[in-house]
């Protein structure tokens, strides 16, 4: 399996967080984001919707959407959820990550470290930091009644919410308010097969 | 089962035709997001997030987020995909819609029909137009090939993007240079169970 990345996104980051606790092989193709290497006709013809995460697993069949790839690679393991409910609720918080927390908190640490947080942008900055600390309030609250996200054990739910969670400070967000997430982070990052991640000077 | 929704949202209309499609019975509750009925204290304790639809599953199991509510109901049907790379391309256009689709399209909508399309929101709506149009490119294209989302069956995520699709002229949307998805779109809401959405007065 190939994954094209950017080293420096949580988003890509999900996917050597999964392959690291899984032992599954793959080889890493770095794509440089803010160079647009996304936006070559080379890159649309594999994914057409211009992002990574991006795997090829052979046979011209490739897959986009980091929470999908995890779906797609933790199938048939414990990382999925118990039973059909654990299942939803791990699909639940994989949605709420994309909608309400990614949007948030992934895009204010690109405003402000890659973009150098420049004037025009910080009104958007303010509105991401309300909506990303309701997102968080959420699950602090969450957390505060059990060791992870789903049935209280290790599963894609905490792959996908770990993976912007644990940067958010370079988005500007202070975690000090809410201690069961960093709790959760230090469980989370101690597991033994755990990676950090790489990202970038 | 019981569901809270607002019968003008496109995410809640998920789950009616989904429950059309299979024929799964559901007792409706509904739900005025404009009058803020998501963010009672009641409600607060069943999601804690504040948003619809919400299905309550009984044992005091509930499930939030749209897709991930259709994933739930949808399991072991042929909705979800034949194999495995199907089920996780099915992820992959909800995610998609999630993240590139409903925020600019549904968001739209949400503006000039349900705000008045004020002054003030000019700015975020050009934006939120040329990412939208952006999607929509992305599923003309795909479109362009096959009748529908993925394996030329239909599937959840067909129901996921028909959602704000068919009601994206609302949001200020000009379908005619889609041929594909408005012949994808008659071909969604011709299917014999298909039960059209109330968008209300």
């Amino acid at each position: 399996m190939k994954v094209w990345g950017d080293s420096r996104s949580g988003n890509c980051f999900k996917i050597r967080h999964l392959c690291a606790e899984l032992d599954i092989d793959y080889q890493w193709q770095e794509v440089d984001i803010l160079a647009n290497e996304t936006r070559t006709p080379e890159f649309l013809a594999m994914n057409p919707n211009g992002k990574i995460p991006l795997v090829d697993l052979g046979g011209g069949r490739y897959l986009a959407e980091s929470n999908a790839i995890l779906a797609y690679l933790a199938e048939g393991s414990p990382l999925v959820g118990a039973d059909r409910y654990e299942r939803a609720l791990v699909m639940q918080w994989m949605f709420f990550e994309q909608y309400s927390h990614e949007p948030n908190i992934a895009t204010s640490r690109f405003i402000i470290r890659y973009l150098g947080n420049p004037p025009e942008r910080q009104a958007a900055l303010a509105e991401k930091h309300t909506a990303g600390h309701r997102a968080l309030g959420v699950m602090e609250q969450h957390l505060a009644a059990g060791e992870f996200m789903v049935g209280d054990r290790f599963t894609l739910a905490d792959i996908a919410l770990f993976a912007y969670t644990h940067v958010a400070d370079e988005g500007g967000f202070d975690l000090q308010p809410y201690p069961a997430m960093r709790a959760w982070l230090d469980r989370v990052s101690s597991r033994s097969r755990f990676v950090p991640m790489n990202t970038g000077g």
